[in-house]
């Protein structure tokens, strides 16, 4: 079975709100093997609706309609699709209860296009809404699914899985189950992971294995269909066992893990304490570790020194060193790193300084960043990038270097990950 | 002239991520009176997107594609356009020489898949990447224009502002120019502001009015129509001030502005500085500002005090006073402001305490936060928030209202807006 999802909704294309939906229920096909081979989105025309209907019908077995499902003139999906298959709209009872009783329950006089949710397709499965008024159908036709759902993201995503999902399920069940696994890099480019997996990607069947890019990391999917789950996360372990051997170093975490969630992951689980001094990044490393529920405990603070006279009268850097070594420079990030974690009495000292851009720092080129690390009594570690983006996303990337650099040093200590 | 806009990569149609570029482009292609008659979403596989594109052709003028330009075997959208138009690729050199200029600025080796990103399609206008590797192309060719843009947002962006958009709007200009004005509003609901401007909104009809809702803040995008720029500003600013008149104490900037920029551009033009103590948001509200060019002359630094410990310690508040009110109070938020000006010798000092979630902390509930801005001499001010949201969420709105709330207190002080 494949699918095209069609989202129905002029302020779609006036580009007002994203298309969220599509991706909801893409998710959700692929965990359920159905293949999704387009996205349509067409505004509230019936013209246009129609065109969209026909060129899905050449294509697709399964049709998902988003939208146009509500009370007002412009929602016209399910007038539009009755009359493109040959059929009528007949009034649900039980939708019909719900809306009344809705408006009751609000103390609210129910104007008469209100009455238009409770109509839905002659012979379809209603498909409840149990978070608003329209009811969603499903409707078999010409060996065609033609589903539809409405527009809000709140209605329409538990309708998909409580509802839609079970119904889809049944009829695409031959037992197999689908298995997916994210694998998180960082520190290696998509194009340089590629080669080194190629062989994998090109001949792997069953798991599939799919790389995605995005904001400095790389992940991989790796997909398996089984007819049992053990039997899927085997051959996903398999795949595992073979991408790790060939890149395993660069490897930080899986699914829904951040370089941040892993950093707070293993300060908390190894009873480690942190504070950080930042410059360029003011703030921003602290906030992200921040993100994490749990951090108090290794979170202890920190201080953002954002000019020179802060970093020598708040950490009590020496006039010498930062005219000596500069700002921008791994004297004064080891030296920020080492007076904060004195200062908070914590095991980690971080630091960070840089020229975050448009402008140059201190003699240095915009994008110049040095990170220092110091860890228990070891030696002071540091990291220098040379980022070529805009001002917050180099501030952005020097935080997940940070990240990226921490979880190394810590293991390469042998704290757990 | 109306557009499609073909957005290919598989990991949109698996749901791995959401067509955001969709959104943006018709945003864009709204605000030069293009209409935008269909999205489509097609993944990395050849029949497939020659297919899209036959079915856009019957139906575009101008056909604009994002993704597929990047340097692994899955990125194929212009090799597949060559071919279905009939013409070839060829290097750009500037592209090429960028590409080189990259690897060695980043010390890393190029694999040899890197090249083909400066492949373009012949006779093309090349459009820039400024942020990225892989060029974007505008191809005229049978009365339709076919414009390629990379994939990642901070590519396709302001490569669409800066290097299509003028060549798009040279093209449709019949003498009619569109402009757009959009008024930002803080510290009132989308309802209750609609409520307030609904005549407006229903009997415009040059300029329109439209108003959207995201994250905290509405927006209402005016826009005008007129034969000269002055014209179309007339008739912006004969709306605004209607506008203006009734909801007026809500505005805090326009167009790019954003909270955080407003409160930057108040302190640098006013001469004053600004440090900031900070518990549950962790340095965002620091970080946040620091976004902001030019801002080292007013931000000087803070301080996160992220435990009870580290509010004694580093900020010297006592022990009694966070033994009698807590440290979730407005005595302890002023207690840090107050300190940290006077610890940092900054106009103005800003104390941020809460519980972010999903805990609450110290007796108070999750979502509880205390506001504190001292500036100058002037009695401390405070503002109590309960949030509903999650952890970080409720981060990001307690760092909002901070800034909503030192613009108001600066701009009641008379400090220049």
């Amino acid at each position: 079975m494949n699918a095209e999802i069609i989202a129905v909704g002029s302020e779609l294309l006036l580009g007002q709100i994203t298309n969220t939906n599509a991706r909801f229920i893409s998710g959700q096909l692929s965990e359920l093997g159905i293949n999704v081979y387009y996205h349509t989105v067409v505004g509230d025309n019936v013209d246009r609706l129609v065109n969209a209907i026909k060129v899905a019908e050449t294509r697709a077995d399964l049709i998902i309609f988003s939208g146009g499902l509500g009370p007002t003139k412009d929602d016209l999906t399910k007038e539009t699709i009755a009359r493109h298959l040959g059929t009528v709209l007949e009034i649900d009872n039980y939708a019909m209860q719900s809306i009344e009783e809705f408006f009751t329950l609000q103390n609210r006089i129910m104007t008469d296009n209100n009455r238009k949710q409770a109509l839905i397709l002659k012979d379809c499965e209603v498909l409840i809404n149990r978070h608003g008024m329209a009811p969603g159908m499903l409707l078999e036709k010409n060996n065609r699914i033609y589903m539809l759902l409405p527009g809000p993201p709140k209605e329409l995503e538990p309708m998909f899985q409580f509802e839609a999902k079970p119904k889809l399920a049944a009829r695409v069940n031959d037992g197999a189950q689908i298995v997916s696994h994210v694998l998180r890099f960082y520190g290696i480019g998509e194009a340089e992971l590629e080669v080194k997996v190629q062989d994998l990607l090109e001949n792997q069947i069953n798991p599939t294995i799919a790389p995605l890019a995005s904001d400095g990391e790389v992940t991989l999917r790796v997909t398996a269909k089984a007819y049992s789950l053990e039997q899927a996360e085997q051959l996903i372990a398999g795949a595992k066992d073979e991408i790790l051997r060939r890149v395993g170093q660069f490897m930080y975490g899986e699914n829904d893990d951040s370089l941040s969630s892993k950093t707070a992951k293993i300060l908390i689980d190894n009873n480690l304490t942190i504070a950080a001094a930042e410059s360029l990044t003011a703030g921003l490393f602290q906030s992200e570790l921040a993100e994490n529920p749990g951090i108090s405990q290794s979170l202890i603070g920190g201080v953002v020194t954002y000019t020179e006279q802060a970093k020598r009268e708040q950490l009590g850097i020496s006039a010498d060193l930062l005219e000596n070594y500069g700002i921008v420079s791994s004297q004064c990030a080891v030296a920020m790193a080492s007076k904060v974690k004195e200062k908070f009495g914590t095991d980690i000292g971080i630091g960070l300084t840089g020229a975050a851009g448009p402008e140059g720092h201190d003699n240095q080129p915009a994008g110049t960043v040095w990170i220092a690390v110091v860890i228990g009594d070891n030696e002071p570690q540091t990291y220098q990038l040379h980022l070529t983006g805009q001002r917050n996303t180099n501030r952005l990337r020097a935080v997940k270097r940070t990240f990226a650099f921490i979880i190394q040093l810590l293991t390469e200590q042998g704290y757990r990950k």
